[in-house]
């Protein structure tokens, strides 16, 4: 055998503990960003429903707040303190991407749900009253409206 | 050469390639990994959301309906309403975990901030009364109960 055929030898062993040991530390690597993961996303989904939440605290306060009033039989510091609570409650779920679904115009099953349809002078389709609210969360319906559609003439 | 040392060569030359392709999979499926966990994080935040803000739903809804009575001037069905609306967020948010701060006792600054204290016949550090509601989400403070503090005689 040759000095250069022991030095291959030797040098392919040290490539292959090199690489074995590359393998090793990737695969470790990997399992603890697994570990890591499973933490984060519990945590993750604990702090964005803290925000939300920590957001409602007001409602509840003002809600007590109109309560209080209607103990006392101030019917307009009531009537104020549930306009409020409606523009917070509205505002807070507006910032979590909430959005009413339009109901202006044509009937759309996408968004809308059609529990009647009436003759009306108005086009087949056309939405002649809004019985329950709908909304959407950026693209998803939530809920669809709820409608009365035109049958035509 | 010997045949056993070709041998060993090719046998370790196979080794090392072998490691070589292990290594690129574990690094390739480690990186995918990363990817799917960096999408699945927003939808994952985006999905508990939506769940919580459709919970919400019905007490947006209630809230209407209570104004719509005020509008009326139908000021009992007002403050039912009220009451229903008081019912349903507090109901949806204790589902989230959401507990009221205790006030019966003693003054503790993990969980209640003094606005003032005063002399009383109670013990120093009793809490004479509670100015604003506290809440905590589990372990979490989200905000302490404010409270009027004994000063002792």
């Amino acid at each position: 055998m040759t000095e250069d055929r022991v030095d291959a030898v030797g040098e392919l062993e040290a490539e292959r503990d090199e690489l074995l040991n590359d393998l090793k530390r990737v695969a470790a690597d990997f399992e603890n960003y697994r570990k890591r993961v499973a933490r984060d996303q519990e945590s993750l989904v604990a702090r964005a429903h803290e925000r939300l939440v920590k957001e409602l605290l007001p409602v509840l306060d003002d809600l007590e707040r109109a309560l209080q009033a209607a103990e006392e039989h101030q019917e307009g510091k009531l009537e104020d303190g549930v306009r409020l609570v409606q523009r917070e409650l509205s505002e807070a779920l507006a910032k979590e991407g909430l959005v009413e679904i339009e109901t202006n115009g044509h009937f759309d099953p996408h968004m809308h749900e059609a529990l009647l349809s009436q003759p009306s002078d108005q086009d087949e389709g056309a939405i002649l009253e809004v019985l329950q609210k709908g909304y959407r969360l950026g693209d998803r319906v939530l809920r669809p409206a709820r409608v009365v559609i035109s049958q035509g003439e």
